[in-house]
């Protein structure tokens, strides 16, 4: 580091706190060697493992992370709590009785409703697609079993996940509005193992939840050639998950201070919870440590002119809980100038899209020079963060995505298989190198970074 | 067909039942356009599923082979039943209570012994490898978990199977002999999803069984890294399978006539049975597909000289009780002129190994000349068929290996994620056509096919 703080004092200019010189260096640097990213994520995924929102293993996973940002010497470290509503997993099996007895593996989706302990018997009726369900008359769902099938494939954008995830976000409460005893989807995902893939469904008012899973992509192939056949199909479904209640959740909160106690606060973050059935290493142990070693390369190089603050949130995966405690508690602190959020696994940033207001055009363009030696394009779209700062984009905060190659990510999303050996240790640093150029220029941007006009929320 | 059979019949050396341009179209045509190997393997694995031995699922896939065979017009085809014993599996569980308490992925290994429903607790003890778990004192081992860790790696022949399988097939009872309360394996695989790998594990004669399972290649890391913490690591672990003593199983055996009498048979085959975890596409419905579809393909051509003999056998997978029992019944017969056996997934052939006598040097040249436009090369080494058929190689009877490309068989090797979706119809088609190129020379030979000479065994 004492190459990099002799630059700094050689400089002239000194309306950058951190000039674009030694943002560029701090970016090579951690491009070449980061190592506190991995250190992260590997620590969280092997000392904590699966944190689901709510359990005792979230909150080890709390205390994990106020430890280690304490050690790594961050400001105001601090927990925000909340509560939230839990829900556990139990048994899962999905057993075809007829036509070929044979088992096949399911995992329950997040609020799915339980059957007996000696699971739901009906028959099966298969749907290619979710429109498909939509468009089926209640007399061939009602007491039956729905299958929808989809064709999900891999993206870099993630886009086949809006595509085809609302099989999994609206498909169950379609076949509940319409009388099933329960549903079992193909996995929102696009690998070939045997590992379903889970993750929240949504029950509108007044629609009693049913049970509700998702079938590995090869046994949803084997249950859609099962039907091919043309024979009845009866299968037992047996899905135990746990309302508990209202639990405690908490944000973990820390800060790098910035030398400008006028300027606004850049807030960044990713969240701590995980499904419980991988180690949420990709989902989103990378998104912590991308962000807390940037934050941490940008502190080691000296005071930034705005505080950085990071937010690692609790309870995103069941419905955003975390994130949205957040923002109710903030939102008229009226103190920040930009959101960030780093969520979608450890690949490597290929696009970046920026949401600023007209007048910060300038620093937009410093953005964009400061990231396109990493191979990082300039998108044309706006930036809405994810889903835990995203109200703040959608209020008209400035925004920055870094969107990460999406290609193999829902291989492993909500899957047993979101484990450490699924990060890539030199895509990862590349990240580490986007977000600390990214917080090198916006931390220490010497003009205001303005709030953009957005309609009030009727008139959109 | 009718072009094939015209060639045939204008060719002029009746020597030859099927001569070599007629093998050579017969070949190409099952390169280019087989579909029968293919719905095997996909009515195998899709109407019956897993096919663990000795249990009513093998027994429907028994079925399901003798109706299919008798639908394509085989000869014969009749089941020969034996005895064996029948292991089933229970509960599988491996949680870490202490110091980082989650749970991890584990199977049993086949005939591992049960833990109490509750479990077995005790403290966990590591060892990089098979060889340093042999070079232990009892007293790093007695009442523990034992962890065995290796460093298994893809290889186009399948030797890392050879060098890393002994963790599994002796690393259990050389625990056990130390006093070990159990033990879990990094599981012989080369994949990196959270499917372990069971398999057979072996209890010589004066060891006592213990409870032995396999962790999926993620959890076996992620307890090394656990263990590398250097603090005590206790874990619990539940498996509960059971031992249902003998019961029966069979051999499927079907015939192409030959139209010589006098001429000894043509001996194939594959194993008709499954581990139970996955439903045996690789291992083994492709080996059937692929050796019943090439002798239906000379059965359609034309009746061959030779009578081929295809064996499914049954039970392989607990200890290669179908090849025993078929061996051990015929070995007397004094009529089987060549074996061969596929039984290692479905991708492509890429060298073949003869063992032949010196006198049927032209066999071998004949059958190289028609597999080389295959791409499939020359080996220098002996042919030893496989598990079922090895014993009659062993014995002298020649034979031909049709070696498979084994970089992913390890992948999917005894795991759940052994499923059609694995199989590669192209490559599944190379096979097809490599089989029924081996099968038109060695079916067709007018030369008498010789056994080899053998040490006795107790020279050997």
């Amino acid at each position: 580091m004492k190459k990099l703080i002799l630059l700094a004092v050689a400089l002239p200019s000194l309306a950058f706190a951190q000039p674009a010189d030694q943002i560029a260096a701090m970016r090579d640097d951690a491009m070449a060697s980061d190592t506190l990213a991995w250190e992260i994520v590997e620590g969280l995924t092997t000392e904590v493992g699966q944190r689901l929102a709510g359990t005792p293993a979230e909150e080890r996973g709390r205390e994990w992370a106020v430890r280690r940002l304490n050690a790594l010497g961050f400001s105001n470290v601090h927990v925000e709590s909340f509560e939230m509503p839990v829900w556990v997993r139990g048994e899962e099996r999905a057993e075809i009785i007829s036509p070929f007895p044979q088992s096949l593996v399911v995992t329950a989706l997040g609020t799915s409703a339980a059957t007996s302990a000696r699971g739901l018997e009906a028959e099966v009726v298969g749907f290619a697609s979710l429109a498909a369900l939509e468009a089926a008359p209640e007399s061939a769902v009602r007491g039956r079993i729905v299958f929808v099938d989809h064709a999900m494939r891999p993206t870099q954008d993630g886009s086949g996940y809006g595509a085809f995830g609302p099989a999994r976000f609206r498909g169950p409460a379609v076949a509940a509005r319409k009388g099933a005893a329960g549903i079992v989807i193909r996995s929102a995902g696009t690998d070939y193992h045997r590992n379903p893939h889970t993750g929240g469904t949504n029950w509108p008012e007044g629609v009693r939840a049913i049970p509700a899973g998702a079938l590995s992509v090869p046994d949803a192939e084997q249950l859609a050639r099962i039907l091919s056949r043309g024979r009845p199909v009866r299968m037992r479904l047996t899905l135990t998950p746990r309302n508990l209640g209202r639990r405690q959740s908490g944000n973990v909160i820390a800060e790098v201070p910035g030398s400008d106690p006028t300027a606004a606060v850049i807030l960044i973050g990713g969240h701590l919870d995980s499904w419980d059935l991988g180690t949420g290493a990709i989902d989103n142990a990378a998104g912590v440590g991308i962000t807390v070693a940037a934050a941490h390369r940008i502190m080691r190089a000296g005071q930034p002119r705005r505080t950085i603050r990071i937010v690692l949130f609790g309870a995103e995966e069941p419905g955003v809980f975390g994130g949205t405690a957040y923002f109710e508690r903030h939102r008229s602190d009226g103190n920040i100038a930009l959101v960030a959020e780093s969520d979608f696994g450890a690949d490597r940033v290929w696009r970046a899209n920026f949401s600023f207001a007209p007048g910060n055009a300038a620093v937009a363009d410093r953005l964009a020079a400061a990231l396109a030696p990493l191979g990082i394009a300039r998108g044309r779209g706006p930036a809405g963060a994810g889903a835990d700062l995203g109200a703040w984009a959608g209020a008209g905060v400035a925004a920055v995505d870094l969107n990460q190659d999406g290609t193999r990510y829902f291989d492993y999303h909500h899957t047993p298989d979101d484990t450490l050996d699924k990060v890539d240790p030199a895509q990862l640093r590349q990240n580490v190198a986007a977000w600390t150029a990214m917080l090198g220029v916006v931390a220490n941007s010497p003009e205001p970074i303005a709030a953009r006009e957005v309609p009030p929320p009727a008139a959109r």
